[in-house]
Order: C-alpha cells, then sequence, then structure tokens
C-alpha cells in the first residue's frame, strides 16, 4: 500500500505563508484535519520563511499540529536548524521525518547525526551541488551515495526514503519517463530502498494540472514508487490513489476502492454530508 | 500516438439495440458523430443480433455510418458471415477492420481469406476454445499464433492487431497486471506487432467505473499499446489520453493537451460552447 504525506502546509502557498506569519493556529490545524480525513497517511509541514525566523515558526507549527492530528509529522526545510527544531519538539521524534537532504556533504554531514540522535526517518534527494540530474543513471549514483551514507551511520535502510525527483513536462518532456526510469533502476540495483516522490510538479506551468496528476500517478505506483506527497484534498487525486491500487491488486476485489466511493470520498457529486 | 477505435455503437446497449432493430439511421449517424468530433480514429460498428438477422444489420450500419464520417470502420462480430456483409460495403475496405477472429483454426481459415480478399486489418484475440487464458505467458503464445497465421496468408505483419484482453479486477484482482504483463511480453518476444485492448472491461462489476477506467489508461499506453477501445464521449478517458501522452513525450510539451483543454474538450465544466 501506497503511504500519502498531505502537502498542503507549505508556505510556498501565499494564504499558508501569511497564516504562519500571523500564527494563525487554527487555520494550520484545519489544514492538518482535513488532511487526515482525506487519507493523508503522514502531515508535512513547511513553514520556509527567512532563515533565523524558520526555527521558531517549525516549532509552532509542529506543536499545534501533533495536538489535533495523530499522524506522523513530516519536518520539511532545507535549512538543517529549522530540522532540528521540529524533531526537537515532536511529541514522537522516531516516526517522524526530516525532509529533507540532497547529496552535498556539508548537509549530510549535519543532518545524518540527527536522524541518528532522534531516530527519524529520512528524505534523501537525488540531487547535489550540480542540481538534479537530468539522466536516471545519474540518479540511481546519487541514490547510492544517499544509500552508502545511512550505512555508514549505521542508520536502519527502511529509514531511507529516496526521492527520485521530477521536473514539469512543459520544460523537459521526457521528465516524467526519467522519474520512472529511476524508480524502475533505483528497484533493480537497490531493491531494499523506498522511494518517494512529490506528484504535482510534473504539472508545473500547464493548465488542466490535476488531469496530468491524475494521469502520472497510476504510473509511480506501477513502477514501486513507496510514499507519494500530494494535495489529499483534490478528490480527483485520491481517487487516482484508491483505483490505481484495486487495479494493481493491492486492495483485492476493489473493496477499499468501493468502500471510498460509496462514502462519497472519491468524487464531488456524491459527497455523503447528509445521510 | 495511440489509435482511438470509439466503442458506442454496440447493441450490447439497450438503446443502440433498440435502434438497430427499428433501423434508426439518426440515432447511429448521431453516435459516428458524436464520436468523431470527441476524437475518435476509428469507429467501431457491432450490431450483434441473433444470428441469421446480423448481415443485413451490418450492410446497413456500415452504409449509413461511412456516408457521415470519413473515418476508417471496424464491422466487429464473431460471426464470419458478417463481417463478409460489413466488408462488402465499406467504401474503402483497405482501410477497414475485421474485428475479430480467436485462435480457432475453423474461424481463421474463414476469415483469413476475407482478410487477404479485401486487404483489411484484422483484429485478432488471445483466446481460443479455452477461453481466456489465466497467464501472460499462455496469451503470448496465442498472439504467437496469431502471428504464425497471419505470415501463413501471407498477409502484412502491420495489419495484423493482437489483443491482449484484460478481465475484470471485481472478478481476477491480478487481471490488470496480467494484461500489462501481456503487453510487455508481446512487445519483447513480438516488437513488430501492433496491440490492441478494449478498455472497459477492467471496471465490470465495479461502482465509479470512469475512476478505474482513467486510471487503467496511462498503464496501458506505458507498456506499449497502440490501440484502445474505448468511449470516446467519456470526458475523464479522453482527458486521461491527452494527458498520458504529455507525459510519455509523445506530445512535446503539452501542446496538444493544452489545445485539447482551452478548447473544453477535457472538462465537463470547461466546455466552450459560446464564443
Amino acid at each position: 500500500m501506497v503511504t500519502i504525506v498531505g502537502e498542503k502546509i507549505n508556505t510556498s502557498s501565499a494564504t499558508v505563508r501569511n497564516a504562519v506569519e500571523q500564527r494563525d493556529a487554527q487555520f494550520i490545524q484545519g489544514l492538518a484535519l482535513a488532511q487526515a480525513k482525506k487519507g493523508a497517511d503522514v502531515i508535512d509541514v513547511n513553514v520556509g520563511l527567512r532563515p533565523e525566523l524558520e526555527p521558531d515558526a517549525m516549532r509552532w507549527a509542529v506543536k499545534l499540529v501533533q495536538d489535533v492530528v495523530d499522524l506522523p509529522l513530516a519536518v520539511d526545510s532545507p535549512n538543517p536548524a529549522t530540522l532540528l527544531a521540529g524533531l526537537q519538539v515532536c511529541r514522537e521524534p522516531q516516526r517522524s521525518w526530516a525532509n529533507s537532504i540532497t547529496v552535498e556533504q556539508p548537509r549530510i554531514d549535519r543532518v545524518l547525526p540527527l536522524v541518528v540522535e532522534y531516530g527519524c526517518r529520512l528524505v534523501g534527494l537525488c540531487m547535489d551541488e550540480h542540481g538534479v540530474p537530468r539522466t536516471s543513471a545519474e540518479r540511481l549514483q546519487l541514490a547510492q551515495r544517499l544509500v552508502d551514507e545511512v550505512c555508514r551511520w549505521g542508520i536502519s535502510l527502511d529509514r531511507l526514503y529516496v526521492d527520485v525527483l521530477v521536473e514539469p513536462i512543459s520544460v523537459e518532456p521526457r521528465a516524467a519517463l526519467v522519474s520512472l526510469e529511476t524508480v524502475t533502476a533505483v528497484r533493480a540495483a537497490l531493491p531494499g530502498v523506498q522511494m518517494i516522490i512529490s506528484l504535482s510538479a510534473i504539472s508545473f506551468g500547464l493548465p488542466g494540472r490535476h488531469l496530468l496528476n491524475r494521469s502520472f500517478l497510476p504510473l509511480l505506483l506501477h513502477a514501486g514508487i513507496n510514499v507519494i506527497i500530494l494535495d489529499p484534498l483534490d478528490v480527483s487525486t485520491m481517487a487516482a490513489v484508491k483505483a490505481t491500487q484495486a487495479l494493481l491488486g493491492a486492495d483485492p476485489h476493489g473493496l477499499d476502492f468501493i468502500s471510498a466511493y460509496r462514502s462519497g470520498l472519491l468524487s464531488r457529486s456524491r459527497r455523503k454530508e447528509t445521510p
């Protein structure tokens, strides 16, 4: 079964950014609750602000989110000080996620000790100081380096999630294929490694983004992605998750699909809000 | 690019059956026109009635459909006499399709001479007198037999479309996976062969069928299916076709996707019916 990380608490949205700056706890908690209700397994918390303000904002956000949902949190920042701030206040750091590191030695050297100390999970991106590689072979090399580093620090491999990354097809027509090839290559070369991807980047710059996202999702699950970062409030995307699991035999006879469909979770027009 | 065969003219629908029995030309022509407008490349014509009535109905239907759309027709019947009746009245039989034969010698011996005589295309099903095989290895064997028969009759391999078949996941949880494995196996063993599939059987017996169909479609195209039989009037399915072609690099930078989206073809809510 795929794990869903809810992406909504992210200051790349102006509304969320404003809520974080104003310390609007109710708004942030509302986003966490709504995502949990729609099937998120993990709640991502990204409060990217000016670096010196970020650790404080992360502490604030993590505390209030875990007050309303009993789900693991992904503390999301490229900044090791912010990851530390978030992990320090997580009630159960060993089920939390540090999201994320790139394959750059200074970041590895600062974040892996935190993963050891807090026993948390770790997302490692297949990119380094040169950016995101164009080919699956190069991304596989970076996945291999992440595995080597994690092993070197004595972290169990099941704590690592390799992010195979995705670029917009509006920029690079082979972008989806390269990500899928990377999943296949990592699955073959590093069979014990779990993989994560952020769904919606694929459709950046195009209209009708949900149409592209929901068609990409079955391809990712079939290729072998274990975790997807997405918007659980998008009915169309969640319907693709449930449908694909039924198609791939992960939901025998579609029992979970049928139950989600009947309860109105999979379509805007069949919402069951009154008895 | 994938070829779309429009499935709407089929007497498995009671409305269509009634229209055929009543010889309601306007209704049948309306279905042909609507499918052409929504992007069908080929119009399937299935007038399955009592066998002795079928050839007459097929002649009637083929003539009136080709009066309103300039697209190839797929003459669809398991009955060789009906295939012959349809091909006889096709204006351009060499671009028509005989749909279909099973791997059963009496059918092969009756239909392949028609394919030679009319120069038409042929759909061959991966099933024999024992039914639809459960495994991709057995379906591949039947695909191989179809190729052998076609070659034996001197028919160019590019006239053959192997139907890999699909069973409902409500009956067989591995059904989608077996079809996908068959596509991959045929692609590897018989690289020159084109493959066709009928999309909607996958979701038979389940609610929310369009949600399952539209998630299965990207998997089929990525595996290497060349032709899909589907309902072009289902906006959600056609959106999956366009989105998947953009994802797989068959529509660089999504130009065709953007154009279809802007003209309102991909969503019910953005129909562009007024200027």
